[in-house]
């Protein structure tokens, strides 16, 4: 039997080279987004396929749970035990699901997005109800066996969930989703009701000009670009990885602020991926610890820091130097801008939606996806069930146009069910946290409205950024608040920006 | 025993993943000079070793040769054959090294590699020898590994020399060699002695319209933009694959020329790759032949077409638009433009040399790298060697000064010893492949000189790029050419070019 520590190491060293595959993944995929001629689709989705394929193999090694098992025995550091954890639940994982289901499902999904992206344009929901429902049935079948990989009564949605933010589950979800759906309706009016029109400044505003100012607001941020890029993609995200953090932007010559809060938002992303602990890079310990956390580090950014008066208090005059323009012009005055970063408005898209109406989005998507996956709603009935929570969460129906209703979003028609809570509850956090942090950092307003992120950012370190997944994002949340994730924060950071309720921006 | 087809398809598949993990390497590593930060270098590093790694023990399972031998005789395909005698091939080679070869040479050539940069600075030519002289051993033992995997009495350095382009070996060499060794320095003082002085335009030469000129010239010649691109590097190559195959320059703003022509040079490479054959992607028999056959096509493109007289004629107004200038300046003419673009120079360095000098370079590393290989010189020999060599060939002596002389290229530091021929059986093949084209396309100088680039393209595509690695490289210049490889097209060339014996460009 190997002594205390080989054992570990042997496994740290398996693990190290799926890491290193999983890089080749990440920056082919942001490759892919950015660089890519359309010629090279076909090769790369064969070597993204042989690459998941090979980590598959590597993860499912059937002796990992064993050698797991037995090394937690020996270890007592909480980081190497952690990590051990995490190795099993990676193979737990990958050996949970039957490989014909994992092909079936990949190809249902493939061809169902295929589907949906020219039936959407068109308007045309019953042309993806087959597929839509070949995909559910899959992805039913996915959770089933995930969950029953878990054991302990664990439900498939739950299983699901877990995969995109360990340990989230619906018990967790249902009271905060719950109270979301209660308060905001009436917030949302009342904001709606008080808030004062704002005028854009007008473009075209280049795109040079565009990228120069999102650079110089990440260099603010603490962005480390000797580890990271600034690039254009067609959707903004953040790929890469911990050493090598690429975002991505698009730029309107229209509109400057989309691109910019845009950046801001994949910036709170990479901060979250540069300040990993260095220690455990490549290792199943040493990652983000899930979708909903990392959403919280960009809304944190985005939402709670610069779209807030003292921040845009600071940004405004580099805004005003980016594009040349006259300093008393008063649509480029830090207010207008202010103004402007917090509209509420009723909407259909969700992607587009405030930080106000945004839940209500993910509410009504969270309903419908577990009603589907439990069986209790059809495909064909979502149009209805979109159409009538629209109407009472929002006020605004849908009825007959699905385009701007239940066939907005790639997620389901790709077979990604349980991803849309993460969303808000990303939003939460945010707001938990920086309250914690206002809490912790007399003073840190007044740095961000003088531009000094340091402080905030050194907070993020430690309490979020640095602990990797040594532990679940909900014992992270306590350990950095000192409670556990409740919807107070953000309900009172909305009534003060947007019911002015108190002094808070 | 498995029915004839199935065997193939089975070796065709396992194959075909090894093709897609290549893919993974081949982005990587153009990411690595094109995109990457700095930081990234670390993790960078260890994914491309990872892959390297997992390709080398699929290319290395002991069953292949066994496999494809059955498969050999069971099926009469000539390009499945050829497919089964590289998979073949490539096992055999990967097999031939024991890994504790292969990790040592890595580990002493990184190590030799990074003593020389700054080295080289230094002119301290004691820095490297002894990094030099633990790569040569390890390199000695890796010719011998693979000359005994060969077998047939097969020379190490002939072993080497295989893995850059297949079946070359010194015997094919050393006539061409001794011939370019024995009438380039004649032609040179003749050369240089009736050539005419040129002015070079003056820039500010703004990168924007160089990168603009360059895609503009791509373009005519043929590259399909919708599968692949143009990029900056430090130093221009030509990476990706076929259908994603991406070049790339560096800009000199005082100097248009150097980016212009290493566009046109790697958009060489580019259209080979971009030719070989759809069917075959992946497969071992799919990739271009070797290192000689693809400098030939990046030289056939550079030199025997794009510095022509014809060709420059055309490109001419082009490039005077992309700089804005004024038609009759004189410095912008087409003559003159063809002047800069012939200029003979004995000169220190290879990789600023022109045509007629660049074989004696190669001539004189050949020479001292066989005779390192050998054991018959010396590493601290180094020096004397080559300035006696440089003094012979050139007639410009590098005593004391290894900088420009003997420490100038990184191959030997970095390992790669077999390599440098390549260059120079690319020229020679390159002049050959178009006399055999002027001869089959009456009208192809015309046809260039109007910018029309298909006829040439058209039979490129059919003699070289779509043959993949069907048969040799020294067979497919025959079938070709009608002819093996000699020295004579390329001399005639030369004296043509540089002499004016007879109408040729």
């Amino acid at each position: 039997m190997p002594q205390a520590g080989e054992l570990y190491e042997g496994l740290e060293e398996r693990f190290r080279t799926i890491g290193h595959l999983r890089h080749a993944e990440s920056m082919l995929s942001w490759d892919e987004a950015v660089m890519m001629p359309s010629g090279g689709g076909k090769m790369r989705a064969d070597a993204l396929a042989a690459l998941a394929g090979t980590v598959h193999s590597l993860e499912a090694a059937p002796d990992i749970a064993e050698l797991t098992d037995t090394a937690l025995a020996q270890e007592d550091d909480p980081w190497r035990c952690a990590n051990l954890r995490q190795m099993a639940r990676v193979s737990r994982r990958a050996r949970a699901l039957p490989e014909d289901l994992v092909t079936a499902l990949t190809r249902a999904s493939a061809a169902s997005e295929q589907i949906w992206r020219t039936a959407r344009g068109a308007n045309d929901f019953d042309a993806v109800t087959k597929g839509l429902e070949e995909v559910l049935g899959l992805t039913r079948e996915r959770g089933h066996a995930l969950a029953e990989a878990v054991g302990d009564g664990t439900e498939p949605y739950d299983a699901l969930l877990d995969e995109y933010e360990p340990g989230l589950t619906r018990a967790a979800i249902d009271p905060i989703f719950g109270e979301l759906r209660d308060v905001l309706p009436d917030l949302i009016d009342r904001a709606i009701s008080r808030q004062v029109p704002a005028e854009a400044p007008t473009g075209p505003f280049s795109i040079a000009a565009q990228a120069h100012l999102g650079r110089t607001l990440m260099r603010n941020m603490g962005f480390d670009f000797e580890r990271g890029r600034l690039d254009v993609s067609h959707h903004p995200f953040c790929g890469g990885e911990p050493d090598d953090a690429r975002i991505t932007t698009r730029y309107d010559e229209g509109d400057f602020l989309k691109s910019m809060f845009a950046v801001l938002h994949e910036t709170g992303h990479a901060l979250y991926e540069q300040g990993l602990p260095p220690a455990w890079r490549g290792q199943p310990v040493g990652v983000a610890v899930g979708m909903a956390l990392h959403e919280s580090q960009s809304l944190l950014m985005e939402m709670q820091v610069c779209r807030s008066a003292p921040f845009l208090a600071f940004a405004a005059p580099i805004v005003r130097r980016a594009f040349g323009v006259d300093e008393t012009d008063p649509t480029w005055s830090a207010a207008n801008l202010a103004r402007l970063a917090t509209r509420v408005e009723r909407s259909f898209i969700r992607v587009d939606a405030d930080e106000a109406t945004y839940p209500l989005h993910i509410v009504l998507r969270y309903e419908i996806e577990t009603a589907l996956l439990d069986g209790s709603l059809a495909v064909r009935d979502i149009p209805d069930a979109w159409d009538e929570k629209m109407q009472s969460y929002l006020g605004i129906g849908t009825a007959g146009n699905f385009k701007d209703g239940c066939m907005q979003d790639v997620h389901w028609f790709a077979g990604l069910i349980g991803y849309f809570p993460s969303y808000i509850l990303g939003a939460v956090t945010a707001a938990q946290l920086w309250q914690a942090a206002r809490a912790a950092l007399p003073g840190v307003e007044d740095a961000i409205g003088a531009g000094d992120f340091a402080p905030l950012l050194h907070w993020l370190r430690d309490n979020i950024h640095g602990q990797g997944r040594v532990m679940a994002g909900s014992d992270l949340i306590v350990r950095a608040t000192g409670r556990p994730l409740g919807t107070e924060a953000f309900l009172s950071h909305l009534r003060a920006r947007y019911l002015g309720e108190d002094a808070a921006s």
